[in-house]
């Protein structure tokens, strides 16, 4: 097998754990001995061994003189654990393969470098674009003052629209589709509707997929006014992930206190002009360890979280329907440029189907 | 090489005629001998030698115990030229394989039933699907009382608009785009405007691709009211095509005189409602041998299209570009179903990419 397949099958392992190791990016690593792979592993949770350790471990004595792959550079200072770079030492591995470098500006190329001052070989950036790619979330908040990462996720039919003139929505998209928008809350850190969505549909906003562990993302109402009713599901559901409603400024503290549990927060922020302020919301959440945000609104809350410039990723998923008329839904409210030019261009496009839905994903940043 | 790929080549043979054989279908043919390819044809145009003829010719002597691939059952009646199974059976060709049937259901297999009580050994349906493509609008006149196969072409963001609150439009979709279109004018017998567009535009409504000869579609131009300026570019062009414009009952004959040229058409059809009856129109397009017909509609046309049951099939051209608002122009304007489950809903979907632009194609009958 070649660099490149041993590569992809550490990203098969960092895969398993998407989703369960934020704040920690997901990694994988493989040892390989004579074209043997001897051992494999993956970073399950913060606080767990690293990849490189539980794959050198799963290798026991082969590790000795091998090769390790890791999906991103082995680090090489103490955190809740020892560096990895000891252990590939130790372990007596002679070359390193790394997907990625640390993407933290402070901490980029030291474990390459240690390895490498050690008499280690390392080789560094393959699969480089694919290994980035699976930690994108990680990558921004590091390298853009601690902000999450934010996917706006639609559904509509090929003509824009995701509901018709009488609100019904059900459904627009197909089994496939919505159990892969499953996925990916599994994968966020955190989940934001806007209230219209809360009283409309009263939604769990839990990830649940048949056959898998997953885990819930944190639950973001935004409700400026707090009328979140006390039986909404987000509030009452059992869930290992806490509900955050957002409100505006000028909220009394009882009224607050009525809704804060050990499960419930209630987090105000300003408003601009007449809408809670999404940038302010972002540094907010950024700073309790929330590195991506999947948005889930309506139409109200998709254009404005699109006009704000919060938005990193669109998933646009397309159902192949028309409604064909104007007097639907539009998949966002608002106003629009003035010409052309100036809409919101989508940057390395990925088309893919699910059935016969379409997802259109691309970057806005 | 298996009887499949010398069938693709036979297609690729009818494809190059595609667009100059109306009211022909396009029929391409293939010899071979001992596993050679000894003489390929494909029918140029209406009057001229159906494709099994110039192939036959083509092989000369070496057509004497080969087998023959043509795209469409030969024809056995004396047409514009005499038929191709007599021609078959004169050359000694031992055996025929076909793409697919005779379409017209007063002929269907009797080409194929002369052959084979004559000893020719007869296959048929090989490549069934994509030979019946090849000639979809051929196969709907003939099997539906000789009515036009509408494609109805839109080109939109990903949420739908197909202008900005100002009207701007240029470009919603890319240069691969656009000739991809020229291409479908050139393959289509008519292409159907509003006047709105007209107006707007002020088109061509020409087939133009760099490097290609190409046949410009009948242009139909709705106008209710014949408000089409003399000096618009659709009656003053050099085409070789006609221009046709469709008004309302009750345009005065001097009017009417005003505009006809040998060049140029008037046709009156019923209103519906405010707007001409579509159905009536597409009835009368085909009892003069527009067997196709492509709808460039702005959002009027294009839902009204839609809702009045004529459209065959979609393409649906999306630029990777959201306008992130809703006071752009629809792409159809109207009043849609009040339920999902009454949308309009794509059958047979394929979806490709014209550089970063998505096409998805489907049908709707």
């Amino acid at each position: 097998m070649t660099d490149h397949e041993y590569m992809q099958l550490a990203v098969s392992c960092a895969k398993k754990a998407k989703g369960f190791t934020s704040p920690n990016p997901c990694v994988g690593a493989v040892v390989v001995k004579n074209d043997i792979v001897v051992g494999t592993g993956f970073h399950r949770a913060a606080g767990l061994p690293h990849a490189e350790v539980e794959a050198i471990e799963d290798a026991g004595v082969n590790a000795r003189g091998a090769t390790i792959y890791v999906t991103l550079e082995p680090c090489n200072h103490f955190g809740k654990t020892p560096p990895c770079t000891h252990k590939i030492l130790d372990a007596g591995i002679r070359k390193v393969v790394v997907g990625c470098k640390d993407p933290n500006p402070f901490v980029s190329g030291g474990g390459i470098q240690y390895l490498q001052d050690k008499g280690v070989q390392v080789v560094s950036g393959v699969l480089e674009q694919q290994t980035r790619t699976l930690i994108e979330d990680f990558i921004w908040y590091v390298q853009n003052n601690q902000t999450p990462f934010v996917i706006l996720k639609c559904a509509s039919t090929l003509d824009g629209q995701t509901a018709t003139s009488t609100g019904d929505s059900k459904w627009i998209t197909n089994a496939e589709s919505r159990e892969y928008v499953h996925q990916i809350r599994h994968e966020t850190d955190a989940i934001l509707v806007g209230s219209g969505t809360l009283h409309s549909d009263n939604p769990s906003l839990t990830a649940r997929i048949e056959g898998q562990k997953t885990k819930d993302p944190v639950r973001i109402i935004l409700d400026t006014h707090l009328t979140i009713k006390k039986d909404a599901k987000v509030l009452t559901q059992k869930s290992d992930a806490k509900t955050i409603i957002v409100t505006g400024p000028g909220i009394s503290k009882e009224k607050i206190k009525a809704f804060e549990t050990d499960r419930v927060q209630v987090m105000a922020v300003s408003l601009k002009g007449q809408r809670l302020d999404l940038n302010e919301l972002m540094i907010k959440l950024g700073k309790i360890s929330i590195l991506s945000v999947l948005i889930e609104g309506g139409s109200t809350l998709a254009g404005v979280a699109l006009r704000s410039g919060i938005v990193n990723k669109m998933m646009f998923f397309m159902a192949p329907k028309f409604l064909g008329g104007s007097d639907g839904y539009p998949v966002f409210a608002g106003t629009g440029p003035k010409l052309i030019k100036d809409a919101f261009v989508l940057k390395n496009m990925d088309v893919r189907q699910f059935g016969s839905d379409i997802l259109v994903q691309g970057y806005l940043k």
